[in-house]
Parts: C-alpha cells; structure tokens; sequence
C-alpha cells in the first residue's frame, strides 16, 4: 500500500484514533496497539496539563498526538486552545473541531474556516473537521488546511457514511488528503470510505464502546488496509444486469 | 475466531471464492493463495472430465472443490449433473445453482428445494444458492440442506447487500451455516454481510475481474476476517443523535 | 391515466385497500370513500359467515371485495379457504396469502405456487401475494395468476420498497399486472413504487393506524396517480454532475 | 392543508418553480398552470431587462416572480444582482444562490452567509440556496434569511433525497420555513420531503424535461399535497417485525 502524506509526515496507517469514550486506560492503549495507528486525537480539555503525570498521555504511548480543539464555540476560541496546546504538548498539529451545536455536535463551516486561515499563518498543521460540503472543502483547502475531515454522519452516531455522494465529490476533488470522520461505526464503513478513495479514517466511539476494544481496534486496522488495497487494485463496475461466473450453456444439453 | 463448521467439515477461512472469471489459470492460482480460502467453486461443465489433466483444477490445487451445477434448469438435471460432478470429482459436496433465467441469473425456488429434497436423501451436502427468502430458506433447513447460500444482488452485479432486511431475518432465524452469494462487490460488502452475523461468503467477479486479482483477494481475506471481528467483539448501537466522544464542556469557560 | 385491467375488470383506481387494523368500521368506510378504491381486501376470518348482518361487509359498502386467505398455511388449507369464500362472498377473486411464519408473516413461496395452479384450474381469479422473487413470479403467471403481489417489506412494517432491485426486475419481465404489497408506509413509497411502472400498490396499516385515516387514505388516492402519472410522462434520467437549469455564464461579467 | 407563510406572504401551493430548461414558453406556462405554483424562480439573466417586451415574464403571467441570481459568485456580486433585480422586476423576494463551481453547482457557505446578513439588512426576503448543513441554517436564520432552502443532491441530478439524515435535522431545529431545493427528480422524492415536515419543495428539471412537463406538474402539484397531507395525519412508526393487518389465528382449526 501507497503510504499516506499529510502535510510533511509520512503514516503506514490510513487509520486515525480518537481517546474517548474508553472505559479504562489499559483498553485504550491496548486499542491503540492494535490498531497500528500512528496518530491519535486527543481533547485539550481532556490532559491535565498543569501535573507531571497524566494517564492518558501515558495510554497513548509513543504514537504521535494529535490535539483536538472539541469544547470551542468560536474561531477565536479555536485559536486561543491551538496555541495553548502546541505550548503543552510540543506539537503544532491540531485537529480543528468547531461545533456549536451540543446535540449533533455538527461543525460550523464559517468560523472553522475563519480559524484555518488563522491558524495556518501561525505555522499549525490544520486538519479541519467539516461537514461534507464540497465548496467548503475547496476553500479550506486554498486556506492551508493540510488535510480535509468530512463527516459520514453526526459524530458518534455509528451511521455509517450518509454523505456518500458528497464525499465522491470531495475525494474527486480534493488536492490534500480526505480523512473520513465521524459516523463511522463499523469497519465495513471504513473499508467502503477506503474503496472510495478517501486517504484516511478517523475512529472513536465504534472502537471504545465496543464488547472488545482491542480486538474491534484490529478489526478496524484490517478493514482499513482492505478498503485501501481493493482501491488500488480498482473495483470492477456495478451492472444492471448478472454476469454469469460460470458458464451457462445448459448443462444437459451439451 | 471462531471456526466455520459446514457439515462435518471446519473451516479456518469463511471466504469461498468462485472460479469463474479469471482472465487465466495463473492469476486465479495466485487469487486462491491470496484468499487463504479453502473451498472453491467450479462449475461442472468446465471440468475437462475426460481428459487426463485440467488446467483448471490444477491451478486450484489442494483447496477443497465445491463442485456447481451451473446452467442446469430443474430439479431433475441438477440430481442427474450432481451424480456426475460425484463420480467425476470425488466429492459429494455440491452447490446446488438452478437459473432458468439467463437476463439476471435469479434461482428458481420451487425446483431448488426440490433438488435439496432428493440430493440430500442421497447423501450430499447440499448447499443451495437462493434469493434471500427467510420462508424458502427455513424450508432448504428443514429438507436437509447443509448451509443456505441466499443472494445480495444479481451474480456478477457487484451491487452489494440489496436484500439486506431480508438477510437479517435469514439469519435470525437460520439453525444451519449462512453463506451470503452474489452480488458482493467490495471488501465493504463481504465485511458488511459479516458483521451482521453471516458465517461465510462467496466472492468470484470483484476479485476475477479486478485490476489486481491477487491484491484484491487478500483484501477480501482481510475483510471477511475483520466483518467476522467485529460481530464476535460486538458492534455499538447506532444512535440517533451524536454521542460525544471528546469533552463539551466549554473549553474557555472551564 | 390508463385504466388498470385485472384479468377482464378495468378499473379506475390504482390503490387496493386492506380493511384490517381501523379502530372502528366509521373510520374504514371513510377511508375508503377517500382513496376512491375499487377493491378491497377482506379476511375470510372476520367475516361473519353465518349471520344475517356483518359490521365489516356494510363497512366496505359497494366497493367490490377481495377475500384473503391470511391465516392458512398450506396449499391444501388456502384452496379450502378460497371455496368457502366464493360460497360465502359470490366472488371468485381471491388474495392467496400463505404465510406461515407468525413474526414476519412471509409467504411461502412453493405453497403459494401450487395453491395457484390448483385454483387456477378451478376458475378463480388468483392474486398471490409472495416474496419479490422474479423466478417465482414468472411461474405463478405462468400457472395462471391474474397478477402479482410482490412486498416491498415484512406486513405492517412500513419499511417501503426494501426489495427495490428485485420489484424492477419484476415489473420489466412480468405479462400480468405487478401489484406492490405490504411495506408501504408513506404516500411516497406508493409514488415510488408507481414511478417504476408498478401496475398498483396495495395499503392497509399506513392508513389505518395514521392519526387521521380519512385523510391518509385521500393522500394515499394522491400520491398513487401522482407517480402513475409521472411513469406515463417519463421521468428524467439521473445524472452524476449537476445540470444546470439556469444559465450559468457569470451575472457580472456578461 | 395548513397555508405556508414565507415572512408576511401566505400561499396556498407548497410547490415552488424554476423556470430553465423548458423547450418552449408555452410548455412552461402550461406547466406552472398544471402545478398551481404560487412562486416562479427566474434567473436574473435571462430576463430581457431592456426590452418591452419578455416572452418568459409573459410566460410565468400573473404569479409571483422568485429572481435568483444564478452565475454570480460572491456575496459582493449577489448584492449588485439583488439589488438589480429588485429595480427591474419590481419585487424584493431573492432567491440567493451562489456557486462558483462549474461542475456540481454547489453552494458557497461562506458567501452566502455574508450576502444573506447584507441583503437581509436591505430589507429583501432573503432565500437562500445552502447545502444541508444543520449549524449553516441556524446561522442564516439569525442573519435574517425568511427561510433557508438546504439542497437534496446536486442540481439537476435528479437524485432525490441524498442528504435526507441532515435534512431532518434542519427541520426539526429551524424556525423559519425549510424549502428543500435541488435534486428533487421525482413526485416520490417530493412527497418524502414534506412526509419528512420540510415546510415546501423547488422543483425545475423534473418537471422541463419530462416527456410532458405539464402532466408531470401536476404529478408533482399532487405529491406534494399527498405528503403534506400525510404529515399533517401523521405516519405510523416504521417496525422491524411483522405487524399482522389480517387476523392470524389459524383458518382452518378455528
């Protein structure tokens, strides 16, 4: 498999994990390790910055940390929880979450994209989570965003993708990377946003509130690495009509 | 995972893959080692059965043959062409296939469960391909069938899980092994059919035709494997409204 | 609209109703004013065989009826039903309804397919109500069936048209009239399934459990010859790019 | 039916037009007549300000006339084309439509928030074109917009209700009239949309290049009454088991 490129970093993951929603600790970082991620979202909110321990920093291990902004309502919020986690945790990667809205938590594309140019000028590495809105994706990406995050559904809500037609569009038309986030709640969802195209897939809840974590983790791994090797072996075409594998000749009359 | 047990016989691999299709005995040899499967269809009227050596049947090598009675149309020719694929092959494993209609290779129902009546009366292990009718399928159950191999989607249609509500029901209701045939596309599809509790699938076209057969077959490898992965660890629900998985108390406010 | 002709009646609606379900006769008998049917099915149970007066039959009124054999579970049980409903009723139509799982209420297709060879033969106008099964579909016309009645979803789950795929296979291959039953659950499944170029639908529980039965039922009447009409004048293709239907040179510019 | 009232007007018709893609003017008047719209989009352009005379504007003859200013692309444009429109037809009803690209017609969520929060301050009745973008809608109704109208899938594509978990989302949080715009490529479509509670629907290329765009307005005027209708009599609930419409009890053993 072709390795995934955001901004200048190399992954041999396409698979991105989000910390939350875990029961313990020891699950996460069991999931974590089975999941072969390279990159893992963290909520600022979530690490206990001013302590010298912390354990869910130690959960996470030695994968790199991808901080998320979750809890801001502004793009002047946003900015204010980037600086102060690339104070805190030594990176300037952030995982861009704007959303206003407590019940579906959806993302509110004018001050993300507000807070993209903003931050983009400061030196972070902005990967924005936005509705799956084509246009949208277009402008953040000419703001300096170094990757795109369409939601498949609201976040959490284990849907699957139902903006599949736009992120068709989005994949289509994309210069950065497309990260599929959110509503992804099984790994026939990530291996169906993989076959389409999309570069990565950011996972949470599907994997933490699963029976079995770590073994749910590596089912995601395998679905992941699936979806992205029959992309690039191409699917065959969809007919209207059957094409028949064996032969149809009748079998008597021959 | 759990083992597949179809008859007496168990299996480490829920992938069976058809033989059709293959732009060459090579590619659908390396297909086979890639899938990790361990039955292989083979349609009876492709087996060179006089003859001293099958190019065929060689390139399938030591996996377990699952011989198809494709392009018979009743229940009679199909009783007359399993005694034959019997003596011929040396099994008395059979996937009953009986398609009057050659637009959409559809089964027809009536003279399949009249075949399954007789054949498994003579002592093989039926495994009838069908539509996806919980009411037939109790019924093949009842007659003595091995496994119900209900359809997604037109052969060779790459569609995917069309009959999925119907499929559930199969499934909920099934005392014998589910083996989802036809119509399956995508790695996405065989992991879908998976996940929700199928014990195997059959893929021939999205991998025969494919750009990479050996690529793709890996990949369905990785993806019935996953599908079977996630149902054992259990899914979560699928919720209605988000469900948070990072924190929403206000990040500047706290 | 072209009438719809069933074995030699014409009739002007398009919508059958089912008469099971209302909370009250008042309420049927005003639905069924509303829809402007012209049949309607009865369950040769509720009827009041024996007495002088039947609530249900005046209830109807003069809409002609169509007793259904819900409650039998074999061929030999339905052509008894069918006898004593002709007695009984002075009608020789008949719904032939086999079903004999009591959670989903799936029709069995094989039963259904001798009972309709057998009541053909003895002069009744046989309207089997089945699986979307193309395959059986075409030997129940071929047995003699007046017309088709393949679900769109389980009876009174109000799903809609789940069996899509298979419903358009149907009504491409069928020589007698494909009537859409059980699963509609919203005046736009009975559009869509009339759009297709379905010949009717028929609709019980949407009706009769709705907050307001009558005006169901004229929204039902509405929505029937609204995707009729729209299968007579054609539908647009679907495309995958945007068609722009106003002009799109730039306002400013020209 | 409950009037629908778009800031101080009320109409009668839920139905609003667009006026491209017609062969001829007579075909589009006979269409609006056929559909009973009230409201009639016309792009900007296409109107022959400095004529006497405008076979179109004669065409659409007494109902109410709906500009858009379809081929701008920034908000800065769309004031400069309202503020025309507003001149030259007399009115200051606005459709907002604002797409820069080419391909898919998708709307500029940034701009259209910016032009709407100017345009609202001018004191025109400001509709705008979004896509189905929940937090976006709540946005443009605090700017002012006296109803937002969120897209079902690209214009023109005909493919109905693509973003139909967002919509209803919309819906159930807006508190200005939802029009559900572009996509809407059948009477099904339409009726699932106000089955849904949208307050109205857009249609244009359905109905112009239908094989009889007058009798397929008038499809369209009755599905859309059909699933108002139905909302106003409330649905049933959609249900996973059978629910029996005919009693169960065994026929024959009663």
């Amino acid at each position: 498999m072709k390795n995934l490129k955001i901004a200048n970093k190399l992954f041999n993951s396409r698979l991105i994990l989000g910390s939350g929603k875990f029961s313990n600790p020891g699950l996460m970082s069991a999931a974590i390790t089975a999941s072969a991620t390279e990159l893992v979202t963290v909520a600022l909110k979530r690490v206990n910055l001013g302590s010298e321990q912390d354990d869910m920093l130690e959960a996470v291990g030695s994968v790199d940390l991808l901080p998320n902004t979750s809890g801001v309502r502004t793009a002047r919020e946003a900015v204010f929880a980037a600086e102060m986690a690339r104070e805190a945790l030594g990176t300037n990667w952030l995982k861009l979450e704007i959303h206003p809205d407590p019940k579906y938590l959806l993302p509110d594309p004018v001050e993300t994209l507000m807070a993209t140019i903003e931050l983009a000028k400061k030196g972070f590495v902005v990967m924005p989570y936005v509705h799956a809105d084509p246009v949208l994706c277009k402008r953040l990406e000419e703001a300096g965003a170094a990757c795109v995050m369409p939601l498949g559904a609201p976040i959490g809500s284990n849907k699957g993708l139902k903006t599949l037609d736009f992120l068709q569009i989005i994949i289509e038309q994309s210069q950065v990377p497309v990260v599929v986030d959110a509503g992804i709640g099984a790994p026939s969802h990530a291996a169906q946003a993989m076959e389409m195209g999309a570069d990565a897939v950011l996972v949470n809840t599907a994997i933490a509130v699963s029976g079995d974590p770590e073994k749910m983790a590596q089912a995601f791994k395998m679905a992941v690495e699936a979806g992205r090797m029959a992309y690039e072996s191409k699917l065959g075409a969809i007919a209207d009509q059957a094409q028949a594998s064996s032969p149809l000749t009748s079998f008597i009359d021959a």
